[in-house]
């Protein structure tokens, strides 16, 4: 949609699978193991990756719908990470946080075993891990990445407000997350990272 | 939740079932028969329910929870209407326009079937049925309200801002919404509403 979409929008039905399909969604993009450079601390797990699986090898995939910019506008779509590991750590999303640093989103899950991981950058950390069924309402102020920690795609809803979009960088700048979550036996722990270098403050 | 909450609040796991059932919510209410004078085109149906069920007979009920009340905040939850016929109308939510007009909502149905019913102030209107996995992104400026065509629980998954408010006297004060629900044979099919006088301009 573009600036000059109408100001009142037909509302339209949306079809929505277990596994992340959108009937109806305006916008798709996925993001391969190329795209991850830096994400994960170990580089010679990630550069096996791409080696093995060549730099096009999908990572996620994202649908989204929206009508409008403004700032009543929601964004909604759905998150399919696909399972994956580079040493110890699991596939992960970039992260964010929002541009507007005060807008929340919901992550609802679809299907598969995932962590939602999240950072303030006052130095707080969470974990939260979601099955089907579960969800978290990310609160404004909270960096966050979807890891996905089982042997299916993880799967999400998603739901946040359309003028909030996503500052990325912050992440890249304190040399990743503060906390990483890694294998431990079947399950996932979290263990801190030694690169990061702490957040500079939000820009909005 | 209220205005001397931190500004930073901690993300918390929210658990949702098909049924509506939702842990972590942080506010429930209930609507009641009683509660629905004049929303339906058959009094005499109402005054009858009323009558054989008690004024206090469930009708709808949501969870919500939410964080804070700034620009930035979702406020997520469920909605469970229970199947019900008035005459030939289905069991209905009182329906809202957002206090902030341009405040969009996702509605996400969990279980059951029902209908998204929709009208502008302009004197657009339109019914989206909604079963499992099904969607709608209600655009800002769009009044709605769910209806239960089935025989089971409508349950949605919703998500809107937390700033958005409701407006529910303006489909009183326009004699009802533009359009009913009315059975048709097993199924359901949408009728002119007689009393509806078109409704004033929206506040915000």
């Amino acid at each position: 949609m573009t600036s000059d979409a109408p100001a009142i929008d037909r509302p339209t039905l949306l079809e929505i699978s277990a596994s992340g399909g959108f009937e109806g969604s305006t916008r798709h993009y996925e993001k391969v193991v190329g795209d991850m450079a830096g994400v994960y601390l170990d580089e010679k797990a990630w550069t096996a990756a791409v080696e093995a699986d060549g730099e096009s090898a999908l990572v996620y995939s994202v649908n989204e719908q929206k009508y409008q910019n403004g700032p009543g506008a929601l964004i909604v779509g759905t998150s399919i990470v696909l399972p994956g590991r580079y040493g110890d750590e699991f596939a992960v999303t970039r992260g964010h946080l929002h541009a507007v640093s005060d807008r929340a989103e919901l992550y609802y899950c679809l299907s598969g075993r995932g962590v939602m991981l999240l950072d303030t950058v006052d130095g707080d950390t969470a974990a939260i891990e979601l099955t089907p069924g579960k969800a978290v309402n990310v609160p404004g102020q909270w960096i966050h990445r979807s890891v996905n920690v089982g042997d299916e795609p993880f799967v999400t809803l998603f739901s946040y407000a359309a003028d909030a979009g996503q500052d990325y960088a912050i992440i890249a700048e304190a040399g990743g997350m503060k906390t990483l979550v890694v294998a431990d036996g079947d399950g996932w722990t979290t263990a801190p990272n030694p690169r990061h270098r702490g957040y500079r403050k939000a820009s909005a």
